[in-house]
């Protein structure tokens, strides 16, 4: 709880003016994009510097106070619900992008740059920044960083956890260290830069990152291949692979979702097949068509009814939009969306796809499953109503079924959303005890008081996914 | 110590025949590559799996009895040498593939394999593991993991970190956990498996890796630009990368060093130039033929008297045999080699080098340089004498200096090599102390009895060196 000597000594590090514990201030923060988690923080706070926000963390380990970092809330697992109160710390005076040298391809960002400004700022100068989550357009760095995004073109080109170089971070005691740095190379100590990457605001608080550019692919092409046949679909995706062609984007839609799509986006989407692969290659014009051509090729003879490239740039470009905006569009179906991303590898896909299916008929619910196929990284989604408790319980057990499913498989319960609350209760499914303890041992090494965005990553109870918390 | 107890306890473990401690048998592992470090252990230990090591560990735990896991001993930062007495614990009996999975890309294996063995099986199958530090040949995949290995396809292929997906291993207190998966996407928690990947067996003991594979470049072109000026290498160098492309391999070597590399293979290396870049490039023939012709242009703009292409595949293979024999090359001037990996950032190469010359000077040394110019990797190596306590006195302050140096230009004190003994002193110059406590409380949280390779990473005592215990 922050009382009036916490809120003063506060005040008087980051200005009245930066510290808000305003009713209307604190309920715009109690809850990110996650359905069905709020919770009130005692106060929202906008530092302007990393000593700042040491000084912030002092006061914070000092008297107990709980710390949320929060860039713009868009992740699917309440990584960033105040759900222990406390303060909720706002980076929006901490969005300049210091340096793109293009000397040694790097960008030396703070956490709060919107992604996709970076991305067109860097991509003018002829680089390019691979990872590309859907919510890129109003998602930070910062964020991305914490939660490790991943995004359309994971699988040639990695997720954001590969183009983190180096960190500044405030750890819980107030210390600000340094990690990595321009450097291709750099082996001093245990590998602090992918420790804090992903891992959710709960290790400390990441204040400035330089990240690895590479060249901007010189062209890209897209296709749609269709399909009547789920199972088809997926098989063209492992055929692709051990053909030893890495393609840029591989990303799958069922039929449900591409109804959806297609009403929300009216770009011309096919609706009467039951899955699509939405396909691109970039790089070199040589290597580009030669791929594009095998892809073809491949996907014909593993049974698609239909493969059409795109005609030009804008029509690709309508259809990358059109799978981004995927979510947006399955949330107008019902007023409650669980979008989960459990993660196979690639070539058990298709068995997953028809798991999904099968759970979803045993619980009487309707679940679209679209994703980055070539990633083996699924979102089945299910429309939902919170307010609808018996529902609920359905969609709670189906994806319990799925996580177990994706274990079972050799996957994981969390491909590119993060732990947060949401999957809490399932990661001892994949880590088992004995990692989670040592996770925790972690933990409580460098930020013994707790005050790092606690409650998250580790459950305290098990097994209560959707928590109605009002 | 080992006392009778813990003998008997270990060798109902693994059988009297898979230890020993007899006195031959532990001077053969009481130094690795490094020089001037040795110190002999208690006992040598072979266990055949994961259940083994974990009796093995809990034992250790108990009775405070360090343990020094070891590949083939190849490292040059004392990282295996059994500084504080204990067991040295080998992987002859887990030295298997376990699989290579086409379909997802993966190949498993056990710690013990030899690098270049693994290599050539994947190559077999049409796929790539491009990590290949200069001893592959001898060097074990599980010794790569530990120390992060680099080699010479960093820049455009990135470090073992970047191919290991996940892990299996066995904490201090005899835990066996499983990181990771055949998964591009996984952020089911922390990235333990990369905070595994360069400990140097100082959080735990890799016993299973599973290794991302890519598909096989399919050509491969190289070439020689000679240069009677370092700094038109150097900038040659930035100059191909701000350009924009990204060659596979970008070594750099100075004159001391081709003469020393000429003398020992004998290829027809040319020694009466200043300094020579061995630049390759691999992928599809159009592109490769197409970027050779953009760096030869950008390389004779700089300044290079000659431009040549290897005629063959064999001449090919000649030059980089030749390139990784450079440390064996030079051990032949002296008795002692002293080789460091001194890194920056790749804008930095021509200040780092020329630094490196005047420092030599100042101390009356002569020093080689040769590396990965690409990635701002050098190795400034010294042939020296440890039986000259004034010359190598001279050394240690040269290249403390060197490290010095490469922390002022934005660089690191080890790019590949690992810290160990020989660089924990300097560590504490790349961290700051905030950096080093906080790295100091994870080992303390894993491996709270200090049993998993003590007295490497963190320095008891500041700037001593080269420590001659013998």
């Amino acid at each position: 709880m922050v009382n009036i000597q916490i809120k003063e000594k506060l005040i008087s590090i980051v200005g009245a003016e930066n510290y808000d514990d305003s009713k209307a201030g604190r309920l715009v923060y109690s809850y990110d994009a996650t359905p069905n988690f709020q919770s009130m923080p005692d106060a929202v706070i906008s530092p302007r510097n990393a000593q700042e926000i040491s000084s912030i963390l002092k006061v914070c380990s000092s008297s107990g106070v709980p710390i949320v970092p929060r860039g713009s809330g868009t992740n699917l697992c309440a990584g960033t619900c105040p759900t222990e109160g406390g303060i909720v710390l706002l980076f929006k005076h901490m969005n300049k992008i210091m340096e793109i040298d293009e000397e040694n391809l790097t960008v030396t960002v703070q956490p709060g740059v919107i992604t996709l400004d970076m991305i067109n700022q860097v991509e003018a100068r002829g680089l390019f920044y691979p990872p590309d989550p859907s919510s890129m357009k109003i998602s930070t760095i910062g964020g991305n960083i914490n939660e490790n995004s991943g995004g359309l073109r994971g699988l040639k080109y990695g997720v954001t956890r590969d183009y983190v170089m180096g960190l500044e971070a405030v750890l819980a005691n107030g210390d600000i260290i340094r990690t990595g740095g321009k450097l291709a190379k750099d082996v001093a100590g245990y590998d602090f830069t992918r420790l804090l990457v992903g891992s959710e605001g709960t290790l400390g608080i990441i204040t400035e990152a330089t990240l690895k550019l590479i060249p901007l692919p010189e062209s890209k092409k897209t296709m749609l291949a269709l399909y009547q046949d789920l199972e088809q679909a997926a098989k063209s995706v492992s055929k692709i692979i051990a053909d030893k062609i890495i393609p840029a984007t591989l990303e799958f839609l069922d039929q449900p979702t591409l109804k959806v799509v297609e009403d929300f986006a009216q770009i011309g989407l096919p609706t009467d097949v039951q899955a699509v692969l939405l396909i691109e290659q970039d790089g070199p014009i040589e290597v580009v068509e030669k791929d594009m051509k095998k892809m073809a090729e491949i996907c014909k003879k593993q049974g698609a009814v239909s493969v059409q490239l795109a005609n030009s740039e804008m029509e690709a470009e309508a259809l990358r939009t059109a799978r981004r905006a995927a979510l947006s569009a399955l949330a107008r179906l019902k007023p409650t969306t669980i979008l989960e991303d459990a993660t196979v590898p690639r070539s058990e896909i298709a068995n997953m796809v028809k798991a999904i299916n099968e759970i979803s008929q045993k619980y009487g619910l309707s679940i679209c499953t679209f994703g980055h196929a070539g990633d083996g990284n699924l979102h089945p989604t299910c429309p939902a109503d919170a307010r609808d408790k018996d529902e609920m319980e359905r969609v709670e057990k189906a994806f319990e079924e799925i996580f177990i499913k994706a274990i079972e498989l050799g996957g994981t319960i969390t491909g590119e959303h993060g732990v947060g609350v949401m999957k809490a209760p399932y990661l001892e499914l994949k880590l088992g005890q004995a990692g989670i303890d040592a996770m925790k041992a972690v933990k409580a090494a460098l930020d013994p008081n707790n005050i790092l965005n606690p409650g998250k990553i580790f459950a305290k109870d098990n097994r209560k996914r959707v928590v109605v918390s009002q």
